[in-house]
């Protein structure tokens, strides 16, 4: 597919990177952003660019960050006390918009495969033991993905913790709420099963 | 839903500007940038820019174009006795990917509408019939949308083609190539029943 201009499949060709955007998308939003203002166009490029420049690791949690401590860090109300250990931004994001978590984060970047070669000191683990180790938290919570990347990661972060006196928890597994058990998992289903929660009546 | 980053805030909420681009998807486009390297992402923010402040219309057709004159109207292969007249550049783009048309265009920019006070002097119909006179074009072909718009300014245009002497032909109208009949609207069955097509044996 080319257009009859030069400017508009160079604009395609770079829409058309992004995950879930073919060429026909991509030209849609180029001929979009052609009938809107031109500063609109000019805004969104101004942000992609400040964006990819500005971005920052917090040098607390190594969130996201425009400054040097994350929003989530600098904020007065949460409570520091309270860790919860992530993989990666997208989780704190996932996290955040549950509403339910007031305490601080600690993005790892990783998890530990062996098969890759990515040990404890590849990833936050060290920063996050010192972090431990100079605050007053009081209790971890490890949310990672059931996967076993995930599990080894879990299972060496929860002797660190319980070595420095710290409470763990894990995020509970089992079935989607909302999902059909027929579609559930044999592993999900049977870990459900395990851990079914007693009913208050 | 708000992220740790004011700059990640401020892209989602400029990617999500896109027809059929919710927060959730400009948000995984955002962290899908700050995940790839810095250069694609400031590659893509200098090609929107350019798009939207380099390009022209071409002075003969209107298509969009890099310079004064679009591909089509520079390419020495296509034939300048034919002209196909079409509303707005998407439509070049789409009978350019039929590779099946391979003479000139002439984009209107608009159809006639009283109801809108669009005029035939409001789009490019008096640039239209200039170029005819001032050039040797045979033959025309209106490849308007068949909406009441469409065939008003295709009635119009008509007209005037048959007092400039031009031959005018216009886009079958009839069922969609693989489409199945009953979902077929009753005009455009009624229409393909009228225009049908003899078959050769």
């Amino acid at each position: 597919m080319s257009s009859s201009s030069s400017l508009i499949d160079k604009a395609v060709e770079h829409l058309s990177q992004f995950p879930g955007i073919g060429k026909k998308s991509a030209l849609r939003m180029a001929l979009f952003l052609l009938k809107r203002p031109e500063e609109e166009t000019l805004h969104l490029s101004k942000a992609l660019h400040e964006l990819r420049t500005g971005i920052k690791f917090c040098k607390q949690c190594f969130n996201l960050s425009d400054g040097e401590l994350c929003n989530v860090c600098n904020s007065p109300s949460r409570d520091e006390k309270l860790i919860c250990i992530v993989k990666d931004f997208q989780d704190v994001i996932a996290l955040e918009n549950t509403a339910q978590f007031s305490g601080h984060y600690h993005v790892l970047g990783g998890l530990i495969s062996p098969i890759d070669g990515i040990g404890p000191s590849d990833i936050k683990i060290p920063e996050l033991i010192n972090r431990i180790k100079k605050s007053e938290v009081k209790e971890v919570i490890i949310a990672l993905s059931s996967t076993m990347e995930g599990d080894t990661t879990e299972f060496y972060i929860a002797r660190k913790m319980q070595e420095l006196g710290v409470s763990v928890s894990t995020l509970s597994k089992g079935i989607a709420v909302g999902g059909e058990l027929e579609y559930a998992d044999q592993m999900t289903l049977a870990r459900s099963l395990q851990n079914r929660v007693k009913m208050d009546l």
